[in-house]
């Protein structure tokens, strides 16, 4: 088999068999196929596509067996993730994943780190003095039995074929593919041996799919082919136009994840975790779930007590101290890392906040310190922001929009001079925006 | 300017500005842009074509740019050069640049080698023994004026941009793309410091271009586009259904050759020669064009004169002494070099030669050794077939359809295998098929 006769079969449209999918995917995580014969490749599927009954679900088998795929059948329950395309503020995995390790379903949660103008869970964690998140699979495993979850980064042995054709469409624009973005995402979450996964695809100024059809058809790609290769899923499409929540960083994040397993927190963020939560209780068959009763009120109900009675919390305290962080810093947010600098930014002008776009906020925490302009940039666990005003808020002029949070006085002047152009202050209040858009299964 | 962002303008449809496209040249030329980048924007630009009036002539000029681009505008009279898509026994070449020359037409040709079933110019020069193709610019440039023709290989410094894209599209299945091909060709036959081009654009089974559509396209694109950078060009659409004339191989179509410059030859071969000789000498503004008759005729008349008293063979011997070959091969061509071993294929059956086709013959060439499987393959100057009957003669079963030649009996045996599959007897005659299917000016 020769790499080139395969491009030229997907250049002139043709349907690949799976041998020929494994053939490429083999060569891209051994290096057997050169870098520029897997981009044409790349940018053929851009323009051409993959048959989505037979060829996506081969091709994703094909990038998930050129690593290792976790076994976690002996491990009783099922076991269910979720994954969101990324967002500003969004620190859902932080309060969701013991909230449904608390309700009894398994959450087995490799993530990743933030790049550009979005956050990522890995970098959030490591906020807390001592986390850890490169444990090896056995402890990953043990904790998951043991404690219902545990959330790591992604191992050099997982999906290597995807991690050589991430990098490739990074750098020949060939990320924009659904279908390459789907079995992407899948061939790392699937290698983590689920039973189930929820998507919350993020649509909006500060999504990656700032229309909502393509997020859809996006949503819609990865259901069909999760569900083609024998795993459970469903996706939330939610609004990703402003943050989530109030803070935007690191340590923030994880204070203001605290809050709502507290009880508290900011309604939308709230709001999600229990959406969610909703999803990933019913694919995991939670054990509470045996009533007779609509089990999305049922669960939503197990989801709230949780939150309720601090078991949730406590599951959260709990994984910190087995991955090695100071769980102090839970019980009391203000051991977490603080930063040397703070500075306010105040509204110019009285009205509504008519909209506070959420890829500037993300790109003026990026200016603070709290994100990655590149790859191999370092995070500040303490810099990021603290909005004090949301979408639809009335200000004044001189009032207080947001804290900023940083190493010094240079980086707070970047983040507030891009930050101000995030905030649009009008006289008529917006139209009020869902947070859920839909939902597809 | 980054690489990233011209694949995704190119991606999206766009039409590349001149100082783009010599970003890319420069970077393809330089190495400054990675392979994978430049094979993406290759696949790009095969699904999203090129610009013709703007896009491709600057894409055009930055290729060129990338290189050394040769200055004869101090050698009096106008430079003309011929190039063919590539065929298989096309040794037009040969007889032709010595025909011109003798008829006051500057021809400095660079030449390229055989690859796959297409023999090329050089490697049947490089069978006179001493001819050499390698000569420095300077000497190219004392001979174009001096004897009024030089063939030389492709230097490096001419469109060292396009010497690493053609490489990169031969791995990546993106060669079949019209703008790709046209610019390609221009960027090597314009860097030679010609006032005009005939080109000769093969059409049939041992074509690049299997389907006259595709041929008349390409001609066409590469007729205007010669003309948007300001030099003359027309196009002849010639058959490459069967080979031309009798002698496929190298030395073989040397002799073949002579016998066209002493006067004889295969029809077509002869024919073709003055097709082509006819376009060139009026693009040339031939001395003996001066008349107030019918150019093209002429033209031909010249041509038939300077065949028929030896001044084009005469420029031959002039050139081939020149460039270090041995004359006296050129007078007496069985000194040229011989097979060691010899074997006839006979006709299996009794009827009319149908078909023969141009691709498998090349094949079997390449089988005896006359022609490269791959770039690194060494050629056998000896090595090559003569055929004995051409595609509409009658045939008796038993009777001799070629004469082989090569180093060895297993090489022999391996041609003729393979020379047996382009050989089509049936009943009834074919249809007679025209030499020249169409002319774009």
């Amino acid at each position: 088999m020769r790499a080139y006769d395969l491009i030229r079969k997907k250049r002139d449209g043709g349907v690949l068999t799976a041998e020929e999918l494994r053939f490429l995917a083999w060569g891209a995580a051994t290096g057997s196929i050169a870098d520029e014969q897997l981009a044409a490749f790349l940018m053929a599927v851009f323009f051409r596509g993959m048959e989505p009954r037979t060829e996506l679900p081969a091709w994703l088998q094909a990038m998930l067996s050129s690593g290792q795929v976790l076994d976690l059948s002996r491990i009783p329950g099922r076991k269910v993730d979720k994954h969101s395309t990324g967002g500003v503020g969004d620190k859902i995995s932080l309060p969701l994943a013991p909230l449904v390790a608390a309700c009894g379903v398994k959450v087995p949660m490799v993530s990743g780190r933030g790049l550009g103008h979005t956050g990522g869970t890995l970098d959030k964690l490591e906020s807390i003095p001592g986390f850890q998140t490169d444990l090896p699979i056995a402890r990953f495993a043990e904790l998951v039995n043991r404690l219902g979850l545990c959330l790591i980064g992604q191992t050099a042995e997982i999906a290597p074929a995807d991690r050589k054709l991430y990098a490739l469409r990074d750098a020949t624009a060939t990320v924009e593919s659904i279908p390459l973005i789907a079995s992407s995402i899948l061939s790392k979450k699937l290698a983590e041996g689920i039973d189930a996964l929820v998507l919350d695809v993020k649509v909006g100024r500060g999504a990656f799919m700032k229309e909502l059809p393509r997020a859809q058809a996006l949503a819609r790609t990865m259901v069909d082919l999760c569900k083609a290769v024998g795993r459970g899923c469903t996706a939330l499409i939610t609004d990703m136009d402003a943050p989530l929540g109030y803070a935007v960083g690191n340590a923030v994040e994880v204070s203001e994840s605290i809050d709502v397993l507290r009880g508290g927190g900011p309604a939308d963020v709230r709001e999600l975790t229990l959406l969610l939560g909703v999803e990933m209780l019913i694919a995991g068959e939670a054990p509470g779930l045996a009533g007779a009763g609509d089990p999305v009120a049922e669960a939503r109900r197990l989801l709230e007590s949780a939150l309720a009675d601090g078991s949730a919390l406590q599951r959260f305290i709990a994984l910190v101290e087995a991955q090695g962080g100071d769980p102090r810093c839970i019980e009391d947010p203000s051991r977490l890392p603080r930063p040397k600098a703070v500075r306010e930014l105040r509204a110019d002008r009285s009205g509504y906040l008519v909209a506070l776009d959420a890829e500037a906020v993300g790109l003026a925490a990026v200016e603070l310190g709290a994100g990655r302009a590149r790859k191999e940039d370092k995070v500040d666990p303490a810099a990021g922001l603290l909005l004090r005003k949301r979408v639809g808020d009335d200000v004044r002029q001189g009032e207080v929009l947001a804290e900023l949070h940083a190493r010094d006085g240079e980086r707070l002047e970047a983040g507030a001079k891009r930050l101000r152009t995030a905030v649009l202050i009008d006289a008529s209040p917006p139209a009020p925006r869902a947070l859920l858009i839909d939902r597809i299964a």
